[in-house]
């Protein structure tokens, strides 16, 4: 009746009419207009699709990544299309000279950000005992350190300035319970989470929100070629996706931009889950069942029936 | 140095200007054209807020709760003010006979609803000892039970005629740790958030999606009136929300109208903390330090240099 | 390389050695003398294992569910082999009368709780639009307001006579994200959840605290009968557990002994899981990972080297 | 009538006879005869407590700290009172090669631990803004990377040798929901709890738990200089614990015991909360209300009843 693993058969079926995405853009224009926003490992991804709608919103907007070729080349691309100026920052954010350098740099040319997303991320999946001590301390690096520099720097100078803003981190749904086999980037973005929640708390006085987003799967050139090397999780994962699909970057682009934009100026210190619902799927003890068939459920039923009351 | 309950001075200082709020409506004209949107409570407050916004957004809007005099003015005020129709439908949601016939109604006068908000409620402060059974029994009843009531009538209503749908309650901050003095409250709102997580995992693959948002204190006329009968909570409050104000209405009616938009086809069983940042600086330890000077820290950070290393 | 349904083998392999259990009684011998020990729904399975250790460990026992004949047996069968007095009262928990009556008589026997356990449940498999409104309303029923009646009834006598007791409810892993199938379980045991934290914070200055076990499967003779009438799921449960095996009654037995003695009298408000790990497992996303061998890893790591930057 | 700040009067009054500690050992002599027990941060407050309750139940136990002259004096005055051998390790977790060369002679001396307490930590208050990146980078490499350094290096040995062990890590409330002042404590203990319940879902396999307990204040000597050098905050915090007093190190070292020990060899993952209810008290909304009395009430009960049905 059920398969071996207890698993559902979700990944066959159509997607349901109302599940599908709706991917226009959401705010109305000019939602961002006079604002800056610096967006860390925006070249590509998940980060490039929050710029754009960012961007089109009508804010200007700083990518601040290593990789300054691909910056360069998605600034243009955002810039063309939506025709507001597009900054491309290069530093590594482990590096806190690096971060200072790179925001002096946005402060003189296109001001001081009042949006700040924190989504540079570093993870591939390995069994845990074949890390080194020092990959474990890349990954920690990159996600936590890399967020509080940025956090840190851009923070003081609005403390300073007396101006607010709205920062947003991108974490992952797997902070709730861990997870084996991406265990450093589980504690980093845990991490990251709490850096969320506290500032909130600590820096709302100073006009300052913090946010998260938790994405579940995602659709993105490449988005899962450290995680997921032969295609084969993308397919699997379906099987435990109430929505039956995957995510889409244009969605979390309006979520962001609704959570970084005044509408949600009472909204801080939250951690925003956005996964078609796999999380409570994969978390509830008895959601396998939803393999069952209807006939089955009758046998079920006669048989529960008959259990003398305990 | 801190006030002897340590707690900070919030309440006294202005609103950082990047946290007014913002309370145009935030999604697109015609968002729900063609969608009937079943409110149960609709008549005051959050849910007529709710209900105003769903329907400038196009919805013919249907609002359920006992007092039909109540909900009939509501209804005329909605619909004189957008132009779209608003059907008022008396029922007590702890009686599922008495859902059913509103639900027969609505659907014979305006067809099925795909949006449902359970935002009923019942509330009042007491010492716990002072309760009756049947005092719980009661807030149980209402909150719960009637959440379930409306939602398995219209669920099964959903999957027969092959209809997906979007679900979304009104819970409440206090089901993360429980609250004295709102025991039954607190209980049957917690109630409420698995139902919303354990039927986003069930009934996804009818193309439903179930959500809720946890507010924190929101400023409506009489909203506090058996919570805060003397009015001194309201400004308390104020102490520990880092965003400086109470939450406004139409606040929370955009943030109810992206969950229950397709742009959110993507969210189910996750549920959205809308507070200001209470929660989170209520439970963290030291954030009552808010309230230390400038010139206080420079003491306190010579004191802990002297300590020696541990 | 995974199974279709990304999950574990598990199931078939040995468990380690020091994840076998330790049954014999934890605690030191008369921790509990002079104490009486109120249990509902302790005539089988986890109430009998903890009614049988906390008498052992020298408390007089009141033994509370519907079915007198059963408790009678029970009762006699513990009594005779801790050598201490076990009462058996009849009562259903829904009726605050019979629950009123049935603790006069605890109190007029034996005296006047200071050990409450309410255990006591109602739960089975079904689909959710399967179920009547009142088929929900009765899960509701026995288990919130069921321990409500109990917790009302012996903590308003508690404080009259100015005792203080310590709580334990026995709830489940879904409250944390809910589960299908379960929904009225998952509903009321979050109520009792939030229940149990809520009144740790109110009645915590009457001497009263109040905690939680959320136990996995535990296997007790007929345990699964209403949840796993087949006897499959048991088996396919075990490809989610960590520690290999299913949970034993005296296991929990000794932990609830620890939570409801004066070594924990600093816990209070505290839901303890106790499921083999069951939970984070299942709510992790790569996890399934558990079942690529190490052959498949080197050839992963290999592609996972191969990717370029982003 | 309420204070100011909302808060209650729970310092003043006295502690409830049931709430009292129970400080004696409460696991069996014996329990852990023939373990080897590795506890990081050993050589004072929580550490030494937990050294000393399970050296007394049978275990060798290996302090490791930077401190060799307080870890000797320790180890001394530890095996002096409980007969069992006590090592002293001297090793900066930050730095992995020292933690090998440390295990290195822990295993050629006493042998591969099965027990693993990860209890150094680092921690002081101040405003965000006031660290440098160094500063916060500093204590997650303390709190977060040690605890990894630590556990890499123990967990591929004792996966090598085939041999289980039990993990457990101290970390703290504020992982929940943050908090301001004490942000890179609160980042990194909650990367430690993300790598627990990681760590349990991946090596479960393998024979090892891994559990943590978050403690609320516990009196330890010199426990707050660095958190509260003024002594005030210790006094204040009462107010908002439920229970009426602090904790006592043998009171965690019980509970220590219990989770590493056989008896708790089904759970795993787990995330204990140890705070005399603190963290529920202050996350919960009308908490404060514990301090209006009984006269009041009267009072809010009539103004309530006269409020006009919603």
């Amino acid at each position: 009746m059920l398969s071996r693993f207890g698993f559902t058969n979700f990944g066959r079926r159509f997607v349901h009419s109302q599940l599908q995405p709706r991917v226009d853009i959401m705010l109305p224009p000019g939602t961002f207009s006079d604002r800056v926003a610096l967006i860390t490992g925006g070249g590509t991804g998940l980060g490039k699709a929050m710029a754009t709608t960012i961007s089109r919103l009508g804010a200007t907007v700083a990518l601040l990544s290593r990789k300054l070729d691909i910056l360069q080349k998605t600034a243009e691309e955002i810039s063309s299309e939506t025709g507001n100026k597009v900054l491309a920052l290069q530093a590594d954010v482990r590096n806190p000279d690096a971060v200072k350098s790179a925001i002096d740099t946005c402060v003189s040319d296109v001001g001081l950000p009042s949006i700040v997303i924190n989504n540079a991320a570093g993870n591939f999946i390995s069994p845990t005992q074949r890390l080194s001590a020092n990959a474990f301390k890349t990954i920690v690096d990159i996600v936590l350190l890399g967020t509080a520099n940025v956090i840190l720097d851009v923070g003081k100078r609005l403390i300073n300035s007396r101006q607010g803003a709205s920062f947003l981190a991108i974490t992952t749904t797997y902070t709730n319970f861990g997870s084996g086999f991406v265990v450093p980037s589980a504690a980093a973005k845990s991490g990251v989470e709490a850096l969320t929640m506290s500032l909130a708390s600590e820096w709302g006085r100073y006009g300052m929100r913090f946010n998260a987003i938790a994405p579940g799967p995602i659709q993105t050139k490449g988005a899962f070629s450290r995680l997921d090397p032969t295609g084969k999780w993308s397919k699997q994962v379906l099987h435990r996706i109430p929505t039956g699909r995957l995510g889409q970057p244009l969605e979390i682009a309006n979520l962001a931009a609704y959570l970084v934009s005044d509408y949600a100026s009472w909204i801080t210190g939250e951690i925003v889950t956005f996964d078609g619902g796999e999380l409570p799927f994969s978390a509830g003890e008895f959601n396998h069942l939803t393999e069952v068939t209807d006939q089955e459920w009758d046998e079920l039923e006669a048989m529960i029936r008959n259990v003398k009351g305990s």
